[in-house]
């Protein structure tokens, strides 16, 4: 590894990361060296970090390389591998153009989760493919304190229970997950989203992410929540082919989410590059020697 | 302002800072820049700001200009003001020399709590004089949960109660202040250390900062243990004569601490800076027009 590394840090609705820029693959990122680059006080801080490599040149994406030129190496803060994270490969994007290596418009992104359309808008957005929602049947209890409530099981790849409550300060500290039943619902914990109504088609969310606590952002959720909205107010883009658009409000700023008639989920909202350096060499060694 | 602005990060025990060099103190930072930058998702991150300003060119500074030729214009991570910063000031040190502004050896720096003298280790240590500790009389308790201790009370300029308990587990989550009594030994609130030995002239603690919940270092918490664990052992070197010399983990790290035969008491420990780079433009620009 070299001595010095360049870096920049960036954020989607506050969902933050360190990137790191590599294209020829030539950084070592063993999961100390991450884990010590997202620390937020003896690092730089992030929710997890972007190793931008093109696909030809990781082992992981080089069968992707004729989709997709770039491949999002997405780290945990805590060192280990993420298939995809949705504001990430927004920030991804946001880069690529700032580098010089993408302009507006479409841009296709391998991640461990296949292939991401991505679309830079002229406006400052930054539009991601999230997939489809799948809805699984049965009912729903999730609490806070005293509280309960119904909620709606969305899985988005992973699970969420969308729950509409009257106040999103009845949900209280979120930091502690949310219990749930039947326990069946979840085997695997869930994600947990409290909803208010802001106005037509848009709503405002709190989320328990799990094994995270209560976060500024969660692009899943965010979708989880459009989806399960829709529902409710009888909307349903694959019955009738009209797609379906809500704002939501995440603690971190704002997110816009169309599920299509194809049933495809799009999320748009800001992508923010703050600053671009240089890790100091004696640092950065302590951790990868 | 211009529109792009160096920084660096940098830490000491993992008290953490934003440092802006600004020698001829042309910079605006207005309390909403200074918070922007410290917020850890949107901005860089750090629990405060480290304006490094020629006293001469800081209308708060200049009359100290013929003693320290830099003044450390501190900010908390709210954009207020502050006077000083034990860590600080050792990290703000460690820029000085890393920019050639200073050697090895000793150094003095002003800060709005006055002029303050450092030494730049050759081994990477950094001192900083923390001033004399104050022990006023009484009887005070501390408590977490179910649990109560006899503190120490100790005044380092600020106010601090200083427990000593078997495990540093007891004290449960630092997060919420520790009720103490009697009200009146602290009329604006407390820093509370718990404090476990680890061998001798050797402890480790655990800090809830008034204001701040737990944190990973606090330096005058680390004094005022090292002070409150000497006075147990029946050290005094104000009347001794022989200067007393402690060893205090924090979560983020050792200091080493010694009280001299004056009174004065001398912080060590390390001083890292982490990266350096400058601020997107762009960005910046949001909260300073």
């Amino acid at each position: 590894m070299s001595t010095r590394i360049a870096f920049l840090k960036g954020h989607g609705t506050e969902n933050d990361f360190v990137i790191v820029p590599d294209p020829e693959n030539v950084i070592e990122l063993p999961p100390a060296a991450v884990a010590a680059l997202c620390d937020r006080r003896a690092g730089i801080g992030g929710d997890g970090l972007l190793h931008v490599v093109r696909s030809e040149a990781h082992p992981e994406a080089r069968h992707l390389a004729a989709e997709a030129e770039w491949f999002m190496d997405y780290r945990n803060a805590d060192g280990s591998i993420a298939e995809m994270c949705g504001n990430g490969v927004r920030v991804f994007a946001r880069y690529l153009q700032r580098a010089g290596h993408t302009g507006e418009g479409d841009l296709a992104v391998a991640t461990r989760g296949g292939v991401k359309t991505v679309h830079i808008d002229k406006d400052g957005g930054v539009t991601v493919g999230m997939g489809r929602a799948r809805l699984p049947e049965g009912d729903v209890t999730v609490s806070v304190g005293d509280h309960s409530w119904p909620a709606r099981n969305v899985n988005m790849g992973n699970p969420h229970a969308v729950a509409f409550v009257d106040d999103l300060a009845d949900a209280g500290s979120l930091n502690e997950a949310p219990p749930f039943s039947p326990a069946s619902a979840y085997p695997d914990g869930v994600n947990v989203e409290f909803v208010v109504d802001r106005g037509p088609r848009h709503v405002a969310m709190r989320v328990h992410e799990r094994g995270s606590g209560e976060t500024r952002s969660c692009g899943t959720g965010a979708c989880a929540v459009a989806v399960a909205t829709a529902r409710r107010d009888g909307a349903d883009p694959t019955v009738t082919g009209a797609p379906a658009t809500y704002t939501v409000d995440v603690p971190g700023g704002t997110l816009v989410i169309t599920e299509r008639p194809d049933g495809e989920i799009e999320m748009t909202g800001p992508a923010v590059i703050v600053a671009e350096g240089e890790l100091d060499a004696e640092w950065l060694e302590s951790f990868v020697r």
